[in-house]
């Protein structure tokens, strides 16, 4: 158990940080204490708030020196509060929200450098101000911090074609756990001099270092977007029309993400102005993109009619214009929310290898349902990267009845087949959400001894005082 | 300095990788202790050349407790002697070339699981099988072995499309420094359940674990590919072209590689059969390659149209059948052939960000002849990766005249100031070809503090008994 920190720190840290450069007002701090889904409340003294490497790079020094963690935070939207301190008040809250300057944009080398304080909305528009595509796309994107997305490997709805958080990154500049900086800001394709320390930082959730900028890769902008939703003959179907498309097209599927028929009657019943795209109802379903060279819409057009003569797919609604397109991805979007409305949800952030993909859905049900008989199983996700957002609501007649909380206080019981099964297809039972707080029981339950010796092992040997984001992820002891 | 390795370690050695599975014969020992390049010349008293991933545990096992080094090796395709032994003789060397089967394909699941002895042709072959592309492909492809690929995080020529080695792995199973066997072997494109382990050992060249099987992204086959040689109007406007290209395409350029004039002269002259493509004569060139939906030639046709509208290109020739593709193709890969036939070679493998290529071009022609003021700049690679094998030949007299000796003496001369250059523009020293023993002085000049101490400090945290691959890369102590 940690000590509270001496008020001597505290000062230090302050002066580190420089004037505008903390909060230390309860009322204030209080923001930076709670997580995204309000499962998390800690509590800290201070949150600082440096605007120069140089600054989180002396602020990490004074906490390596006096043994005070450092929770390192970006837009604080992470699903496992990772991004918020303990309760027990003896760490410091480090945000990065005003280390967010645009660097330089290198159009030419088609990369953008960019602080971790960055909205992602803002570097996606920073691309597209240079007339170029940064293609990292996710539900959060208008408050996220690219620091945070690159911390924990952010996923989203583009990843089947342009990879994961991880995948976009040239080059980073990074805090050590004892202050030094590692200054590896370049904007190189190809580059195998020595191991690639970046890897060990992406992804790791700030429990190795403080991410403070990163070199990104940026991509032609698409000349032609198709967006369509298909009416499947059944999830099985799903696979084999993602194959038929990603062929047909030159692999320039931006995204499929796919949705069960519970989704849609969900979404129609709680969000204003959704309606159903199809004449008759279908069981399951997949928003498609396809974003490529002029003609990309016809092609697509094409496959889609093929895939209806071979069985794949029962019907498509291709958008003729962007209104359409919107309305189209809606019904897709607005599923977290329709599920807020309808009464809390139970959330399952699973992935299994494609082919997997129709058992996970079958025996997920199954199990789910042995659990809790009545709940409605609310399958939906980036199935192209056989990531399924495998989550419950509880019944229409719960929702409205009022005992949700007895529908909510099962998610510990039907969590754990849900994460066997994943695990037994040979999948992960976190899989863009990352590990935090939250996941941490279910890393020691499904990774090897090895894994996790291996995890402790580089822990301890970048981390050996244990201040980087403490209790997070993995402890080194 | 390694003492001798005892004969009872030896006999347990033997016993461990099987009957079959060890060369002691010194005759038949020398393929295994030379390189590539013919640059390094190491012993040792034994070759083990285990079929299974336990064997290969019970191997590494045995030598970690007794303290001898292992050398892992591929298809000892390398450039830098990373796979070969020390001359000193107490190090074994621990082939993969009989771990060599294709474990699974899962067509619906885009991916493919294969031992790391398999040759690269040979899991491109499985894969078109399949009905599907392995998209890795180098000039070694027909001798190199996957498990080396992923050991040096190969490049090749289409990097710009399909990323590197690195970027083509879902899955890995790794034999620890200890003999502990590091079982990821899954099929997942979204994981974020811990650290990435995998990363560690993509690129290591083996010297924090033995690379044993992968499971590997597959990609649709292309359904139209276009080749094209471009004539530039110089070199500054092949990154102008480039972005053209992706742009007009839908990102569909799968090759963009670079050759000078001398390039092409020297190809032309050592090597029968080929031919300048234009009439007339022009400083620098680029073969295309666009590979997407049916439709893509006439897209590519079209762009290139505007590339000469646009002054960018002055010519350009389209290939309109397979054997003219070839043709053109051989014209780039041929001239490292063709620099053997001219004399010898003075190579370095540069990268710097797109941006920086004609500063990298121009500057590093001025550096090259002040040291050999004679020498031909035979410049080519990779440039849509902003890696460009910034090459020398011997002048034409020499090379017929005999002292090619008195050339290839200052190719330590020459190496310094380009490799300066590089870095200073923001590149790299090693883009592709990694470091093994040649590099390492290299990468103690050129990296910084901080970086080299991570290194030093992840090689102690893996391998703390040092018997990994020793004295390649960096050093733990």
């Amino acid at each position: 158990m940690r000590r509270p920190i001496p008020s001597k720190v505290i000062d230090r840290l302050k002066a580190a940080a420089g004037s505008g450069g903390f909060v230390d007002d309860p009322e204030a701090i209080e923001a930076y204490v709670t997580d995204e889904r309000d499962l998390y409340h800690g509590a800290t003294p201070l949150v600082l708030r440096p605007n120069s490497t140089a600054a989180v790079a002396a602020i990490v020094r004074i906490c390596a020196k006096a043994g005070v963690g450092v929770v390192p935070q970006g837009g604080n939207t992470g699903y496992c509060g990772g991004s918020v301190p303990s309760e027990r008040g003896g760490e410091i809250v480090l945000s990065l929200a005003r280390l967010n300057r645009i660097r330089a944009v290198d159009a030419a080398n088609h990369a953008i450098t960019v602080e971790a304080g960055c909205i992602l909305a803002d570097v996606q528009r920073a691309a597209d101000d240079a007339g170029l595509l940064f293609p990292l796309s996710l539900g959060a994107e208008g408050s996220c911090q690219i620091g945070g997305n690159l911390s924990t490997n952010a996923g989203g709805v583009q990843v089947l074609r342009y990879g994961n958080a991880r995948d976009l990154v040239l080059g980073l500049e990074v805090v050590l756990p004892d202050g030094r900086v590692l200054a590896a800001l370049r904007g190189l394709r190809k580059d195998n001099a020595g191991y690639d320390l970046k890897q060990l930082f992406l992804g790791a959730e700030g429990t190795l270092g403080v991410i403070t900028a990163a070199v990104l890769k940026l991509y032609p902008r698409p000349r032609e977007t198709c967006t369509a939703m298909v009416a499947l003959r059944d999830a099985a179907a799903a696979t084999a029309l993602l194959a038929r498309l990603r062929a047909a097209t030159g692999d320039a599927v931006s995204s499929f993400e796919y949705l069960n028929r519970a989704c849609l009657e969900l979404v129609i019943a709680h969000i204003d102005g959704a309606r159903d795209p199809f004449a008759e109802p279908h069981g399951d379903y997949a928003v498609v993109e396809i974003a490529g060279a002029d003609g990309s819409r016809d092609i697509a057009e094409a496959a889609l009619s093929q895939a209806i003569e071979a069985g794949e797919a029962a019907d498509a609604v291709v958008a003729t214009n962007v209104g359409q397109a919107q309305d189209l991805w809606r019904l897709r979007e607005l599923i977290p929310e329709a599920q807020k409305r309808a009464g809390g949800s139970i959330k399952h952030d699973v992935s299994v290898p494609l082919s997997r993909i129709p058992e996970l859905l079958a025996r997920g049900r199954a199990a789910a349902l042995k659990v809790i008989p009545n709940a409605r199983v609310i399958a939906f996700g980036h199935i192209g990267d056989g990531n399924i957002h495998f989550n419950l609501s509880p019944p229409a007649v719960t929702s409205q009845g009022g005992d949700v909380a007895v529908f909510l206080a099962k998610a510990a019981a039907v969590e754990r087949p849900i994460h066997d099964l994943a695990v037994e297809l040979g999948g992960s039972f976190s899989a863009e959400h990352g590990i935090g707080v939250l996941k941490k029981p279910e890393l020691a339950r499904y990774k090897s001894a090895v894994e996790l010796d291996l995890m402790r092992t580089l822990k301890r040997a970048l981390d050996p005082t244990g201040v980087m984001n403490p209790g997070k992820v993995v402890d080194g002891d």
